[in-house]
């Protein structure tokens, strides 16, 4: 970020929901790349987790061979989007990195730049796929035409956490992006919560349909949704079909962290009183 | 608590909502009195944040002239009701200690045991009327014929910090008792999340109608309600009018702090990568 950048009064923010099929990488890829280069001008879109593999790995051995670094084809892809569309894409890929392998989600930037974070409470059977996120959480800088917006990125299951969202609003994050594969029912009505309690916005980008793997099968409940730091859902989309959405944001409604107009959300917290 | 006891199975739990009358003091205890005699068989009865006083009070100078200590009318009345009744009884008062003001809550055991938990999240006004809470969120245990129950208090605004609830349920609380005095649309659906992220029960109970002060007015939004570990509402009061409910609980839901089969919710929670 440069020195000489402001904060930005808004931002163009969004969800692509997805119906990806497992395995099929070159063809999500492909289909995710159509609906991008379609989507109406955005300085954040948010895409599912795990979007260009599918999710639901029969093992480790398994999800070790869909593993990428950096510099493979998803986040080439994402790369390739966000300089052809001048505006900034998170999403999920299954990272790899040696022997390790994280359920990571990447922020790629017009410019070049890729910033990773690696989802730090993993869901159910993911526990014996991924390796845990071995970095805390981190608030990100990133740069538009109409200035600075400080974003936050959490993956899925992190939502039940109140400490993920929490961490990264103390950080500073503005916009929460939230690259999910939801499959229980709360978390889109639980979302509101985490914006009210932090004062942020909150982009959760689902995928849908199921994938069927014979013996193991999973739904995902689609209902992408972006909510204001009010609590407020602004727009949600169906629990089937793809979409993309994107809304201009008030990033001032974010910096105001005053609930009352006596209570200044975060100078109000009592760490004195707390336990954990 | 005696070494012997062991952790109930389950206990019946309710709320009492009440319309409190402002300054009427001797009238709201009386009024109390009555319902609280009438209730169902209870091990733990929650009443509203203030329900003796009521909550609009000018300024601080005023609310000090009904400050009480832990020997005054309105926690006496509580351990009376409470040995009567045979079960405990949780209500908010306006605690004076010396010079110092709370807005507390009295948790008074039918064999006459009193604990006071003194607010820690001042809402709006009572900033400039209240002293913040000065001692951390505590758990206790409180002996039914059944077992112990282990419970947490918090009261009205201190849902919209999830440290309060946490802090209770990480303490061992497996219900959390909420006397409240709501005015913000919000707090019922969030402690649907506050249930869910600690697996805990919450009983909030909420007085109706309003008080008019001349200038100053506030409307209270009832709806007190009884929410299980997995976040679903089971009872909810109406917006309006006096009533109370007592629903049993089964406790061992929220002592099984597994969200699925992998993940212990609380084994899962990450410090090393939080911030704040």
């Amino acid at each position: 970020m440069s020195e000489s950048m402001s904060p930005a009064a808004s931002a163009r923010v969004g969800f692509l929901q997805t119906h990806p099929r497992f395995g099929e990488v070159e063809r999500n890829l492909e289909s995710a790349a159509r609906r991008v280069a379609e989507a109406p001008p955005f300085e954040l879109l948010v895409l599912p987790e795990l979007f260009s593999t599918g999710y639901l790995f029969r093992d480790r051995p398994e999800a070790l061979e869909f593993g990428e670094s950096v510099d493979g084809p998803t986040v080439r892809a994402l790369r390739e989007w966000a300089a052809s569309r001048g505006g900034s894409i998170v999403a999920g890929f299954a990272e790899r990195d040696g022997g390790r392998l994280f359920n990571s989600a990447a922020l790629a930037e017009p410019d070049g730049t890729v910033r990773v974070y690696r989802k730090v409470h993993l869901f159910d059977r993911e526990n014996f796929i991924f390796d845990p996120g071995d970095r805390p959480f981190e608030a990100w800088d990133v740069e538009t035409a109409g200035g600075v917006v400080r974003v936050g990125v959490m993956v899925c299951f992190d939502w039940v956490y109140p400490e993920s969202a929490r961490s990264l609003a103390l950080l500073g994050a503005e916009v929460i992006l939230h690259p999910s594969n939801l499959v229980l029912p709360h978390c889109q009505e639980a979302m509101r919560t985490r914006c009210l309690e932090n004062r942020v916005w909150a982009v959760t980008a689902n995928r849908t349909a199921e994938d069927d793997r014979g013996d193991l099968r999973l739904e995902f409940t689609g209902r992408s949704q972006i909510v204001a730091p009010v609590g407020k859902v602004i727009t949600r989309a169906p629990a089937d079909g793809e979409c993309v959405v994107v809304e201009e944001v008030d990033l001032a409604v974010a910096r105001d962290k005053k609930i009352t107009e006596r209570n200044e959300i975060f100078g109000g917290r009592r760490p004195d009183a707390y336990s954990g």
